[in-house]
């Protein structure tokens, strides 16, 4: 699968995308490129990391609302709402901008940016992208008594326990988890696209009264290298813990990203069946709802105008369509504000007619 | 080849080059990829649209200096020598600002960009990195007294005298040599990176008082295709038209980029060795003037970056060493400011041990 850049009516890049669809059992139901490329989720991975929130009980003890999760699990625009939403989650879980350790950026929606830029708005941590996930982590270090500070460093427990949760999901042994340093600072983790797209695909049907580590999910012990699953603290409640993270991130689609960026426009144009979620360089990780599919992809180059359009594809190709104008072709447009070009996706899903392969493929 | 795009110890993205390196006859000395890979040129032509300038008689009748020649074939910083310079250049053609047609963008080189920002520098077409090129193409037209209006489109005389010079000195013939619409609004051209290298190859060594199109350079009716060399309105002059653009531009790193740009670096560190020109969407051009040796390349996914860390990489690969520091590693630093992964080059050029092949290949 290609996401091509079209300059008139000649080809004049592309991009490789490599795919992974699987369902709740780890089959793959279909694929592109290689499904077992071994990358960074990256922000993909967020619903992971606020999910220790809702299981180990922060968000009951803090009376979390759906929309504190889910700008937990957000790369949201640093749209007014978006910020005054993080500042609120800070203070109702005892903290302030001072404890967030992700550092400025520009913000990701270009309106927003430009509009802070002109009316010199000073941007500060509390306008990151990934400042509800860092609030979401100070949140679950004082649920559990652990230091607010340093709290981004590999070794805080507040970043094990993150990878663990991330291991249980993917059947990825913790030890087998590539980590290194995300662009906001805490631990990311690389690891094969199809087990990214496993543990999406049991997000939509998590044993609700499950009370081990496992929830329909093997555990990262299972087969024999990660912990055991009674080693983690897990403390499920009704409603499940996956369920709630879901469930928050679907009812706010303009929390998770913010107007006119691609996440929010997918969960809009099929709201209650999709919930997608960007990953920096190139990645995307999808869930259909009803039929319970996880997706992610990778464009190998890391382009992420490629990735929205390649998600997009990959979503009508599995019968999810249609989908919004604006990801399904890209104009590219010239400083004199001519159409020169456009961003088009050529090829497609391949399916796997034998029901898939097993996990056991998965970390080749 | 490849550029790897690494976080802490694990390729996050990757990069595929195409490199094509070319001698004065067309052989193909080396490469990497797919030397016959048919994209645009885009800004890596500049030199070739400014050749009519000196051919046809402008250059003199103007007393154009070698900085305004330089300029012409530069995609500069915007920086305010550059844009006085471009300025001068126009009043001394007859023109002014109004009459060119590339639209404003932000600078190329983003300290400059952002000092214009913070004094609200108003940007103008003159601002933009091609203003050179478009004021080659004003005095063109005056010069032949063609109409300076709607110098960009194709049917314009101008446009379609750079084609026929591009055509020339590439070896493939107009009707084979694909357009469209570039970034600033004029032509560009599409065609095998192998050729692209052979018109850079040929640069160094156009025989010096040859009267014909030919100057060492097979026409672009050499394979019957193309026009007649005589069709041709050249009219060289002493020193050869090629050699005064390669003199101007070896003399002029700074004007033909920028500070702290990689084309200016790059001729910087090999004074009057290396004439390297960079293009949009991951191309690259340079001649290595000793050797007359022409070399293109095309990051497949259009990253800038990538192609700058590919060509010194090349360039390195063909003896011409060291390059410049910031040019052979590229760290990657995340909003708080710390490295966290870098760029780097993985792999090299494949020489070709039997003095290559003809150019006969070189429109797959």
């Amino acid at each position: 699968m290609f996401i091509e850049s079209w300059r008139g009516s000649i080809v004049e890049s592309r991009h490789r995308v490599h795919v992974a669809v699987v369902d709740g059992e780890g089959r793959l139901v279909a694929r592109a490129g290689d499904p077992d490329l071994v990358t960074f989720w990256r922000s993909a991975a967020k619903p992971f990391q606020a999910l220790p929130l809702v299981a180990d009980g922060a968000a009951d003890r803090f009376g979390l609302t759906s929309e504190e999760l889910a700008i937990a699990c957000a790369s949201h625009s640093s749209e007014p709402r978006h910020v005054e939403l993080v500042r609120a989650f800070l203070k109702k879980v005892g903290c302030g901008e001072r404890d967030l350790l992700c550092g400025p950026h520009p913000p990701l929606s270009e309106a927003v940016a430009k509009d802070y830029q002109t009316r010199g708005v000073r941007l500060t941590a509390v306008y990151s992208n990934c400042s509800g996930k860092h609030t979401g982590m100070l949140a679950l270090a004082r649920h559990h008594g652990w230091p607010t500070e340093f709290y981004t460093r590999p070794e805080h427990p507040v970043q094990q326990r993150c990878l663990e949760e991330v291991s249980r999901w993917t059947d990825v042994p913790v030890q087998r988890l590539g980590t290194a340093t995300d662009g906001c600072g805490v631990v990311c983790y690389a690891l094969p696209l199809r087990n990214m797209a496993l543990a999406y695909a049991r997000l939509s049907s998590p044993a609700p009264n499950q009370e081990s580590a496992g929830f329909g999910v093997r555990s990262a012990g299972s087969n024999g290298e990660g912990r055991e699953a009674s080693d983690l603290p897990l403390k499920p409640r009704t409603p499940h813990p996956a369920l709630r993270i879901v469930q928050s991130m679907l009812r706010h689609p303009d929390l998770i990203a913010g107007s006119g960026r691609p996440c929010t426009d997918l969960m809009r144009a099929h709201p209650g069946r999709v919930l997608a979620k960007v990953g920096a360089e190139g990645v995307y990780s999808a869930l259909i709802v009803p039929e319970g599919l996880g997706i992610t992809l990778k464009v190998e180059d890391g382009n992420s105008a490629a990735a929205a359009l390649a998600i997009a594809a990959v979503l009508a190709d599995l019968g999810v369509k249609p989908q919004p104008e604006s990801l399904t072709v890209r104009d590219h447009i010239n400083s004199r504000g001519d159409k020169v070009g456009e961003l088009r996706v050529n090829g497609g899903l391949e399916k796997q007619k034998d029901g898939g392969w097993g996990m056991g493929d998965g970390y080749a």
